[in-house]
């Protein structure tokens, strides 16, 4: 049995969508920001960064969405979510993966956690105010070669799909047109469709509604 | 054959040293940052990211350092340069890897490279000032837990090694003691010793004083 530890409207959804992907047993645990929950003594044993997701499995704590993605990826091979062979195949789409951890996750964090980076409330605000340029140009790297479509890695879907899955839906709050972008927009109307993708939006939907109620409501 | 592009002082080392690891036959092709090469055309076409390191194998372009790592321990498995299975302890390398290129390699990078999410000066001075206090939160995550010791994964050397090393290296100019922070200190020192080590720093530097000399000056 697997525990996700997620937090709404974050970059957990991409692993959530994986584990409804994979078929492996889990239950979701809400992380509740507005309480600070993540640096919370309790969590922080749990992940010492502080942050979601984290994936507690048999042998221990897992944190990252790239490394828990290829990890859901590999334990449930069955249900091919990745290109385990040949290694270059496997390699682009990690690839992909970490061009989102990296460039475009840290881009549209720049909008609401500057204070990662800076202090002045002139320069968070100047970190917000190019956000839209930063999120914007990195999509057009995404829309113009990276996503081959349909999904993507092209006819294979694959745990990077959930990913940009992800952080696509986060332009309309970042200030960009995701119509802008013909392939990704087309690829987030798919992706929405999908019966996995339904039933973790509708988990962690029904988690914020049921912050207060006890903890086992929280989970799947 | 492989060709490495790289540029001294950048997280394209990490790479550099991995290929000298693994016994794959490889030259390594200097990108001139000075010439803003980078941004050329011709590199455009290789990576049109415009970043190093970027990776030419017999089945295309590889770009991103973790995706590249991984993709080098699984070509020449027979170095054991990764615990490649079971699937746990490969995600817990790429973890670390995730956290050196989403959370420690975006620390360093606001301190000469703001202007990728901020324009005012003032805001980048911010940043910039930052620097010494984000790294050295990021190290204290490395030092108190997340190194094992004496290699990153414990008595095993993988390719995490020479990726901590890089960002090790990056420590004193970004206005941040190494000795704050023992393991990491002992571990720099120890992968400086490494000849594969040896070998990419050579070779780095003899691109940086030839860098006005013909192309094939510049590979191994």
């Amino acid at each position: 049995m697997y525990t996700l530890f997620f937090a709404p409207g974050t970059c957990s959804l991409a692993s959530h969508i994986a584990l409804e992907e994979s078929g492996l047993p889990f239950t979701a645990q809400r992380v509740d920001f507005a309480k600070n929950e993540q640096r919370s003594p309790a969590f922080l044993q749990l992940n010492p960064k502080g942050r979601v997701p984290a994936l507690r499995t048999p042998d221990g704590i897992l944190t990252e969405t790239l490394a828990i993605l290829a990890f859901i990826a590999q334990t449930a091979p069955e249900r091919q979510l990745a290109p385990l062979d040949p290694p270059f195949a496997f390699a682009q789409m990690q690839a992909f993966n970490t061009f989102l951890a990296a460039t475009v996750h840290v881009a549209h964090a720049h909008g609401r956690r500057g204070s990662r980076w800076a202090d002045a409330p002139a320069s968070l605000a100047d970190m917000k105010a190019k956000v839209p340029h930063t999120m914007g140009e990195n999509f057009a790297l995404i829309e113009h070669g990276m996503l081959q479509g349909p999904w993507v890695l092209g006819e294979r879907y694959s745990v990077a799909d959930p990913y940009l899955f992800t952080m696509a839906g986060w332009l309309e709050s970042d200030g960009v047109e995701i119509a802008r972008f013909p392939k990704v927009h087309d690829h987030f109307r798919r992706m929405h469709e999908r019966p996995a993708v339904q039933r973790a939006l509708a988990t962690e939907q029904a988690s914020a509604t049921a912050a207060l109620m006890p903890k086992t409501m929280n989970t799947v």
